[in-house]
């Protein structure tokens, strides 16, 4: 079998080279330099390398970066990938000595190296949206936080609540996405630096010292886990789902509560698309677009998932350049959720009187009422419910409010116990007031104004303590850059 | 509640209006600008705009498209969106007389016309690369008719066939693929234009003639399915993931036949990626590249077929502008994985030398000898298979290939049946032997060659068919394109 | 390496092969006998084996059925599956002819076989219920031709329209999806008997008698592809998601339309759950049931499209019996949701009140009279929309309805055009008025009655194409069972 | 509208209320039991209910308890669902007091404590079958720790490594879904009982004393929340799919070792089927049922999470009974897969003939030789690769294995360098041999056995660390089942 064939065949570097090459360029080559950096000082701290020849490379490094118009390069195929430009480029310099930069090192570890750099930036932007929209969250659920509303189940309206108790449950599950997001940035944190192409080197490299110089909390231990474990992006992208899919569900009731016959949620005009010859009609339509880019967003996470699905636990293509680079676009639909829902929240406010109507016309107190009756008559719960509900069907037949209904409400009584109610007129409108019913409601986790401040106050210390973690983390990024920095320099001066 | 905020608020700008306005640009002002046409031709046609009128309207948007540097265009916020723009234009041009390009439509039926329109041309692409793919595999198939290969079951050895025999299996798949997508073509030629916002529209429209001169089979009879049915979104789509599932198990067996200790499939230098190190490295890391691009462009299918799910049947944004441009990642990828098989099968060939060593290894033929000792030596099942097993034991243990191993055969024989076989040397051989296993399956669907002539003239005539379908399909396209023209010219011109 | 252990492990018998066992008895043990009973008739027609060879294996397959418990039996471990089970009850009844019933075939053709055979069962049960649908929708489009009802976009009331409009619309959708199904079927009727293990067999086998006795419409050809290509069930579950996505769309309509504030969707009781205390409350609970099964489904058929993500393109398990089983409850849940949307929505009715509440309040037929204007009145599009729109200004200021506003329309015409208008008061009634907007709205697709009623024709005709395709398969194969039902009895008679 | 219907219609009794009452019957009714007895003794504690009612409530659940038969009872259709059954019951024994043990609760608060319930058991389950996974892998590892295999990038044959060292990759990655699923069941230790419906009750009830009763960490705090948040089900299935999709790349790469021409992986005769025929054919069939059982078990958590997606955000039955036993399946197959492959890892060998045949013919030592070269002779890295590469394609050209080289080494030395190489024979065969390749990788996460059991050390105190969390967490469920019977069984007694 002759085969006289030379590398690369047209097609594969149309459908794949040259699109890995514009893609290093964008998304990975800034990284690439930095671990050239970094890899050069441990060479040289380690004795791998002497210091001359450290010098020569850093010099060399830098004169390439000054000497190269990366926007304008193009994929030729004259070299397999960016690695080997960068590798002639150091050849062409230093001759033999270009060489010895890849000492110790494999295009392996150094892909997930610089695959982790790229996800953690992303990963902790997201993270930041989160905990900003938390804390704008927080802020609006303090302004609303007796702001009585409609609560639903099941579609229909079932009790009174307020807007605060309400912002509190997305808040709650926020909390958990942002304390998901967080932990699947953990192992983002482990270096792959020294596994080389699987099992480390002979040389006696520091991984330590790689680690720390490229801002990982620690290197990652098992070197073949280092080149074959994908779970730093599957963990993460999981990660970042979950919010999409949790806030979808919020979008969906900002969808039902600002539908013209509801009108519970009011749209500002700046968020508002109308028509110019129906001025009534107001479509809230960033509502749907918050849901179809959850969607996306979310789809998109899975798409790396299970991209994963049956491959080999091996250093293999299925996680890296091409792969990576299609997770980005999940980040960037998240992104404009985490943004749009921030602005979009904070700006819309409670229509007090749809409120009312819905509460009047659903006789949602009506529970209340009989509660009352249980603990201030000592009915029994069968006489108490029977009560409310001919209370009930009284007022809705008349069309008119609960509030009104305290001559039904005394006839059913009468009918029921044969006595009068000892439940005075204004103790009846105090029962079956929406206000009163939440404010009755002060147990850990209901709507009465303490029981919201408690909340509140324990989400402001999670959100805080989260928030620290976040910047702390980007602290140790920083000055491992500086460090970086400082050594790189430090190779190339008289010492 | 007093309401002081002005549209577009800037983060809803910058997250949604902005990049939806550039997406308008790239991928749907020009189907935007035929239907601008075709709808004027109609209402003149109908009389519900004048010659007159329709002569000035026409003249005006010519006069945009000269004078609008479309690409300089960026978002502002002064207009809601691209078609607000447009139409701005033509009143600045034509004064009220410019609103009347919009008698008897909406956006809504626009929108969908324009989405089915930048759909159809990728699906017809995507069609046109597989039909090309499956006549590459079937030219392959027919030149590799009578290559032996090892066929496997379970991961392991298993029986003889021919390389031809298993392309053509994967031919028949991918046919039923292009069906598949085909009859996903043929929702996309159902013209939503005249639907308007929903109900069709109280002037006296003719959606036959907007259908025609759109390139459409025919109007989408239902005018709230127009706007609302997103079948012809997930029917494609679904369609679409298909081929990359069906194909992305072919390039897990090319994975396979390729790895250093199988080596079935020789991959050309031109396609693998070699180690300056390592002489005898290579990796075929096409293959590797087909397999997550198959991944990821059938995750991107999923994407939106699931961003439909459990929204409102009626016009929404989760089908809309940003969603479609969404999905057309989805054909980059499998345009990628299309184009990257066909140049990258037909470029291999089959190892004989090791194909014919694992034969030998794995005793493969074995089977057929006791088919052939019950066909003819009359013995029982059971006997035959002693017999036949006893012989593969015996030539394993000596690591001699089947072919050598009469005097086993010959032994097992007599102490099984107590006699001598009638079967000489040259039948056993003959009974053992590779070539004479494909050759003796001639039924249909077997490897010999007769069944394979059969089925490879089964499969030409199947894509001579489809062939002349997408054919028809696009030769209608462009005569419905010429039509509009001159209608449009015709306009403009003198009567 | 000695290796002492003996088949089965216990834990591979526990996780693997007993449920297996039982997976077999449940859905498949049944094909398999008809397989057994076909293949003997088969194997003696084309003198594979003699008649009396033929009439001891049937007489023996006879007593086997007559004499096994087949619920009683459980996995022991001493047979492999429940194949060699029975090959052991032949062998034990025949002796060493008890093997040749397994002559020409092996375990992967009947497997694929016996897999076809339950799938087209429970496909075609799906399309049967698809039609079901259809049909009652149809019904119930009929019956409401006239119901006017609101439309939707964007969430927000748009335009009146009727519901035989809206659920024509549906239907549409609905037709699409059964056709796509109905598609899925036909690879489900090529049947893989005759492939053997691989690649058909030595022995002059006659694989289109064998698809006739089965109830197959032919061979499914390529013998490689018999036993490895899985398009047959991703295509199906592919198919059958579909309309999951799709009718979850409309029940999405319907939890809004029975929304408390909206009411436009009355659910009987019937279909209702109450509260004992809030008579008032409704909860149109089947809805959501109605939601969540169809998620479930579509997930469901997603599980066993991905399963074969990256799996080789072989005979595997991945494919096969616990895969296949697993899919089947995609088709109990969507059975579910086609038998209760079946039995609910025919069950429903539109509330006119509501309806005709909110046609009022959102003034939703406004956009007919600037197009009156424009009409009658020969004004500019932009003048017609100004006076419109003062118009529901106006009428929305006084919480009046727009068919009310007749002084505020006549005061706004002279403002604009400094005359009165042409349009008396009737006329201007009769402009904004919801019915008169439906039955104005005529052309093909419109919900006036004899577009409707053009379409509906258009809907009864496909629906009785697709009905009998499905009778005539259904009758093929029921002739199929009686043929070879009368083979094999042929095959024990004397002659 | 006459609404003559009555509930439950019939359709939906058989398709919805009847399947569910089996599934409360059979996964929810034992939880149901507890809340009922925990809420009592609260009731009762809190002074709601007096000591005298709470005693013969608790008489009244003990008698329903022993008076019903479970398994017998079936939908009738007379009560709603099994909640309204008990609570007949309830009201049979004891009239209008029968109502009051449902005071200050909900079926919402109910549903969601129950179906924690049922999770976190199953959870717990899959974290300790997780635990005992890898502590196996740990124990194989560490036995394999000094067995030679060959690792494979790009599956091709790359460098040696040992078989302890692959497995220790895997212990990380399944130590991390450890974690994962670790933290996942947190938000399954929050209790909702006393969010009632929505908002907490105007009751004075005890949150506090409910958790711990039940066995809950803690209530869950805001109570809307409690009744509407879905993330302790999405963050649940998210964290259980990851394994099995991590699991399943180990399980690849076991069928690719155990391939015929590779057998780097020997699996035993209890977990290999075999063919009567064929005496060399081995198919490792349980390899094939972990890769599809580890892809219906993540399939089937994907359908869980993606029902929620677009469903309100409020209490609705797309979380509630059907859906979560819908889910229970992925536990089902999860179990599966991690006990078969905690039976089936341990269970195999190393084929150490294969691995030294591989580790010959594809020279995978080589990249050793050129380093050597780098350190011992102080040549240039390019000069050491031209030696090697020369030293590579020499010994492959005569199919001797690398070590027998020496010959070939020397003359590419001189041809490079001039010179004679330092090295002798036996540090050349030192320098290419597998077993010093390993030994001489002992940085931080290398195969050299100080650098593995360093690495042991490690994994084996997280685990330890992950085992105690389990333990006290089942400790303290435990005694909390034992608080409550014993404050339950209180009630009935004197005090």
């Amino acid at each position: 079998m002759t085969d006289t064939t030379t590398f690369p065949d047209p097609v594969y570097r149309d459908t794949v080279l040259a699109p890995l090459f514009e893609g290093v360029k964008t998304h990975f080559a800034d990284h690439m330099d930095a671990i050239n950096r970094a890899h050069l000082v441990m060479l040289v701290d380690t004795g791998i390398l002497s210091r001359e020849e450290g010098k020569a490379i850093a010099e060399a490094l830098d004169a390439i970066a000054a000497e190269t118009d990366r926007a304008a390069l193009t994929y030729t195929g004259e070299h397999e990938d960016w690695f080997f430009l960068v590798e002639a480029e150091l050849k062409k310099r230093l001759g033999d000595l270009g060489g010895a930069l890849h000492t110790a090192r494999s295009r392996n570890d150094m892909d997930h190296t610089q695959f982790k750099m790229a996800l953690r930036t992303r990963a902790e932007d997201a993270l930041a949206r989160m905990l900003r929209l938390a804390t704008a969250l927080l802020d609006k659920a303090r302004a609303e936080r007796d702001t009585l509303i409609v609560a639903y189940t099941h579609g229909q309206p079932a009790q009174p609540s307020t807007f605060g108790h309400y912002l509190a449950a997305v808040i709650e599950v926020l909390l958990s996405d942002i304390r998901r997001l967080d932990a699947a940035i953990a192992p983002l944190d482990l270096c792959p630096m020294g596994a080389a192409a699987i099992t480390t080197s002979g040389f006696p490299i520091d991984r330590a010292r790689m680690a720390d110089l490229l801002g990982f909390a620690a290197p990652k231990v098992n070197a073949y886990g280092c080149i074959a474990s994908v779970d730093y992006v599957t963990g993460l992208y999981s990660a970042l789902k979950l919010p999409m899919i949790h806030l979808g569900r919020v979008v969906q009731d900002m969808a039902f509560w600002s539908a013209f016959e509801v009108g519970q949620l009011h749209v500002p005009r700046s968020l508002v698309q109308i028509s110019s010859i129906m001025p009534q009609k107001r479509n809230p339509v960033p509502i749907e677009h918050l849901r179809h880019m959850a969607s996306v967003a979310a789809g998109r996470c899975d798409v790396i998932v299970n991209t994963m699905h049956n491959t080999p636990f091996t250093d293999m293509n299925d996680s890296e350049g091409e792969v990576q680079q299609a997770g980005y676009g999940a980040f960037e639909h998240a992104t404009r959720v985490l943004d749009l829902l921030t602005a979009f929240l904070p700006a819309c406010s409670i229509n007090a009187d749809r409120v009312a109507r819905t509460t009047d016309a659903a006789c949602i107190t009506i529970t209340e009422l009989a509660d009352t009756l249980v603990r201030s008559e000592g009915l029994s719960f069968r006489q108490a419910h029977e009560i409310a509900a001919a209370t009930a069907r009284a007022v809705i037949m008349e069309d008119a409010p609960l509030k009104q209904g305290y001559p039904a409400f005394a006839a059913a009584f009468a009918e029921t116990t044969g006595r009068a109610p000892a439940l005075t007129r204004d103790a009846f409108a105090e029962a079956v007031d929406a206000r009163s019913f939440v404010t009755r409601r002060d147990r850990i986790g209901g709507p009465a104004p303490a029981a919201l401040d408690a909340a509140f106050t324990g989400y402001a210390d999670t959100l805080a303590t989260l928030t620290a973690a976040q910047a702390d983390r980007l602290a140790r990024r920083s000055a491992a850059a500086q460090r970086l920095d400082a050594a790189f320099q430090d190779l190339k001066g008289p010492r």
